[in-house]
């Protein structure tokens, strides 16, 4: 890869240098203040303002589905699509309470990825094109971008992500998903020990062809593509960190534009959290994806902007001690 | 106490269904569904929702500064309040970010409470002024009410009032408040004892009065109205959690229209928290006060709220497995 572009340094420091002046006590505003600023200087304004956020949710089928990992049939994956463009899921209501653009991208359902117990998910070509899907998804003027996912299966495979690059034992990255029982958890993690051994020497994104599903290229895409035009992005899930992680995994820093969201219900999230060393925003025990998490943080950057931008300073306000 | 008004049994078993039904895994969105169910329960309404939120922040000064307990000098509890009325607080630009009416209350700043270590805050009638202060700044149109306040000092009353009612070593309850140092730490925990040793035996809303403040006792008189007219409350931080948790030891239950909006970097907070049964809903290592992690939560609410009210169920989204 290139070098990656980076923060404005001189807008990340004036921001820094704002936030100390404001009227309230040092650090005050806890994680609010460095949320702030990180964005302000990934882009390049020390007062930068939010207004066109976009949340782009991936759907993908996925081959693994045929093991019974999952609680809910795979025809699922394109029902919420359906509920998507009708306007009924969460994320719909979540959008249009942030002012978001939303843009739902259903990437070749009726071509499942291969299961990966027998293969690689996907051929180089389909991988290339999955995330060719999601930088071209990616809105030039947003100001921000949510990256999330619809996939019935996809939590066994971002399970499978998270074994083949950091290891341990594969109990350790499953879940219950959407809800799979005691016998259903055995069987995903039977199913993720067998992918990893089968792609075992996988890397970076390479990791995503061998066990990844479409959706979780599109998002790798879009995150990327994200840094190029110096749109901060809001991680989602566990789904949304795992295919981020391969772009980490790659090339460190990677994610340097990147916060998470939230730490979900699924089990593994918190681990993989903390492999790319992202310190989560909330921690609501919520597990439905579809970008979801991210969309609700919306709200904790706009509260941390509005808060760096509209405060009066210690001189402006003249109350003592700043 | 006359008994309390409870939440709607119907309503929330109707929100509780509904909730069930809605196009998504059951429970998958965490938090925010206990959240959404809760606050319909005491609306009294299964798809209630939200749109005149009151915000108020009460004002007060502390005798036990003369102590030398906090990092900023007292005059800093009225510059405040100038900032407030200015529009130049973080709070004024949360509220308007959340589309909420805020209300300031600066209580008889001229008159600050008695040094707690000499003898009671606040005489009984001083403490009843206070209590109805609140009570009356509560709005009847308002449909959630987040209460919080500004007090140089009040970290250690704050502190002084969890230690009466939950024992344990001073030093569990205090923390650097607006930033003190190690020093400073030492002897609010030395001033916290000598308070809690001069009124050991006082009791629930007593407590307030023996080491409190105005504005502590504020807090307590709002929450306490916002039961009657059935308006959810979200607790702020450390302060209006210790002002609430005197209702709580008065009668067991009078914060059940209540929830935790954060814990605060404070460190009595969580404890406290736990002491009272509450579990935050953000950990965002805030340690402002003035109501701002309230408001902040106020995103959440209504983010619970509209998917609660907007989403599909799975019948009408004809999505199978509901």
């Amino acid at each position: 890869m290139a070098a990656q572009t980076g923060p404005d340094a001189e807008a990340w420091a004036h921001a820094q240098t704002r936030t100390q002046s404001l009227t309230k006590p040092p650090g005050s505003l806890g994680q609010l203040e460095a949320l702030a600023v990180w964005y302000c200087g990934w882009r390049g304004d020390a007062r930068a303002e939010m207004h066109t956020p976009q949340i782009i949710v991936f759907a993908g089928n996925h081959g693994i589905t045929a093991q019974g990992v999952s609680a809910f049939p795979p025809e699922v994956t394109g029902q919420m699509v359906g509920n998507f463009n009708a306007g009924g899921a969460a994320i719909n209501q979540l959008a249009k309470l942030q002012g978001a653009r939303l843009d739902v991208h259903a990437l070749d359902l009726e071509r499942p990825t291969r299961d990966f117990t027998s293969g690689p998910a996907m051929s180089d070509p389909e991988l290339l094109a999955a995330l060719n899907s999601g930088a071209e998804a990616v809105s030039a003027e947003a100001d921000l971008l949510v990256v999330g996912e619809m996939g019935i299966g996809n939590t066994t495979s971002a399970a499978a992500i998270a074994h083949l690059l950091y290891g341990g034992a594969a109990c350790d990255w499953v879940g219950r998903g959407t809800g799979v029982d005691d016998a259903g958890l055995a069987l995903k993690a039977d199913v993720v020990r067998a992918g990893a051994t089968l792609h075992v020497g996988a890397k970076g994104v390479g990791v995503l062809g061998a066990v990844g599903g479409r959706e979780l290229a599109a998002m790798a895409g879009a995150i990327l593509q994200a840094r190029l035009l110096k749109i901060p992005v809001l991680l989602d899930g566990f789904i949304c960190t795992a295919a981020a992680a391969c772009l980490e995994a790659a090339k460190p820093g990677a994610l340097d534009h990147c916060m998470a969201a939230h730490v979900s219900a699924e089990g593994g999230h918190a681990r993989l959290l903390e492999q790319i060393g992202k310190a989560p925003l909330m921690a609501l025990d919520m597990r439905l994806g579809e970008a979801s998490g991210g969309a609700v943080a919306i709200g904790l950057l706009r509260a941390a902007l509005a808060c760096h931008n509209g405060m009066a300073t210690f001189a402006e306000a003249a109350v003592s001690g700043g």
